[in-house]
């Protein structure tokens, strides 16, 4: 099915579940989906092993795709999804990929969705060895493909990286200020969220603010993403993410943030944990809990979700701008 | 001091002291090199701590600046040094720097250029990290001043990472075949020469089938200044590399590879000490000083040396060329 049939079967059948509209979303933009799938298939199986079993394991083993989907649907707002989009769809999804392998020597972690992290079956140099390789690839394709995104692509790469520097700093010597929490997200999570958007409004020949406009949206987007994330982790459903498992590595989330404002008694207790005088964390997540920040950051993904979505307004209304909406509005439903 | 003048004073005084003339190609090109060091200070300082301070540790360690080194003298050839040139001098350094970071996480290593490692000293994430961006940095700075250089860097760090990877497999899975070995070396170590020589030739407007014989030299210097880094293991004098590092590591060199031929025997052993069965490698190092393949390697350096400069013969004979062939012709001499 292609993305513009796609879009006017969603039309017609209005979600009857909100909770349901991602997936539905996902299958009715199959086909361009399929196509970046094969893609990904493709640039997993190039190269030497272990490294790509390792870059296979982890790309194959199915994310969400929100980011290629939110290119896709970036690109079709002002035309038609070229093969330009599509690549950079996978791209999108390469990068991704490829920080999440380095993040797993970084955080050492066990499970990464719901399965065996990397570096547990493979150890920290398969691990960084095909974060490196997939980063490769990824810059290639955008380098053939899509040139004109290739200087927004490695300034978005500094900030990604800058963005887990900050956030690693944050875990030897605590520092649990709301303005350190933000550059993290900005940095490490947003700015991809933007480049998908910007990048997918670009290769369509959407004029200069209108791409801003995009790029907006997906750093919003990005932003309520990540505070959902962060909420997950204290009140976590089935994620294939271990309860509580930011707190115990020592990440900053906004729940702990805003509750060692409110508490400063817990800044103490958090230094102990990433001292590795203790391992237990459940003092700290009921008080986390019992301050009620989590309301707060619900409130706060929420007005990001909002933010997104105003970013939109000056889009012409087509179809795909509704299908944006509707992965934000998602978004929104998964924090309230 | 400028280069031209440099190497005046160089073509007036030769070098007395064989072994001293690397030293003395980089003293006389001091003010090149100092540009360079500037602009490596300079990368190394944008950024976020403690990424930034493995970064300087390792980059400012001052290397000896080979690869830089070559990548001038390449342009040399073609006329003057340019800033395209000086800028890529400093991204080949950055890579090179990117890769041993990386390398550090890989070989769990306690040392490098005889200081501690980033890895030992700040822990296996910020090597990751600061690896990462390094290697943003470098292709930031190619894409804004060199953008015609830049498919050829994103080749060459597939081909550095594959060479890697393929390493890394022969330590879990010894194979001391030469071929694996020789493709290690060739994607490894002999892909960034090749790029630096190639590309110093490409910016100073050389024709394509001069750069492609420069980067034929680069390819053939690389391969033998790892040969005799190989022997080094071996016949180590002061290189600030612990003698046999190698060889526990469970890395692939020459002598062990020419060696385990000969004798089969040592296969088995080599095994017990990959399987972490065995610390002692006293015994195989002993066996491969017996065989005499290091005399084998060496005839192998020198022949790659030879090479390197047949592949000068083309090209126009400038102070430049014989600075090139002075280089190679040290690098023979540290082998015999």
């Amino acid at each position: 099915m292609s993305l513009s049939s796609a879009v006017g079967l969603l039309i017609d059948s209005a979600a009857p579940d909100p909770a349901a509209r991602l997936a539905e979303v996902q299958a009715l933009l199959a086909r361009d989906l399929g196509h970046v799938e094969s893609l990904l298939a493709q640039a997993v199986a190039e190269g030497v092993a272990p490294g790509t079993d390792a870059a296979s394991h982890l790309v194959l083993a199915g994310g969400k795709r929100v980011r290629p989907l939110a290119l896709l649907l970036s690109s079709a707002c002002f035309g038609a999804v070229g093969e330009p989009a599509r690549q950079m769809a996978a791209v999108v999804e390469l990068v991704h990929s490829a920080t999440l392998l380095h993040d797993d020597v970084i955080d050492e972690g066990d499970e990464r969705r719901g399965r065996p992290t990397s570096r547990r079956r493979w150890g920290n140099a398969v691990s960084v060895l095909s974060g490196d390789l997939l980063l490769v690839h990824a810059l290639e394709r955008t380098r053939q493909h899509a040139p004109e995104a290739l200087a927004d692509l490695l300034a978005t790469l500094r900030r990604l990286v800058e963005g887990e520097i900050l956030q690693l700093r944050g875990r030897v010597q605590v520092d649990a200020s709301e303005h350190t929490y933000e550059r993290i997200l900005s940095d490490k999570t947003a700015s991809l969220f933007g480049w998908a958007t910007r990048t997918g409004a670009r290769l369509a020949g959407a004029a200069p603010p209108e791409q801003l406009r995009l790029g907006e949206f997906g750093e919003r987007l990005g932003i309520a993403f990540q505070l959902v994330d962060d909420l997950l982790d204290y009140e976590g459903e089935q994620t294939g993410k271990s309860p509580l498992a930011d707190l115990r590595e020592g990440k900053l989330t906004l729940p702990l943030v805003l509750a060692c404002a409110e508490e400063p008694s817990l800044l103490a207790e958090l230094r102990r944990v990433h001292a590795g005088e203790t391992d237990s964390v459940d003092h700290i997540a009921t008080a986390v809990r019992r301050t009620g920040v989590c309301r707060v950051v619900r409130e706060r993904a929420i007005a990001a979700t909002d933010e997104a979505l105003a970013a939109l307004r000056g889009i012409r209304a087509t179809p795909a701008r509704r299908l944006l909406e509707g992965v934000a509005s998602e978004l929104a439903l998964r924090a309230a």
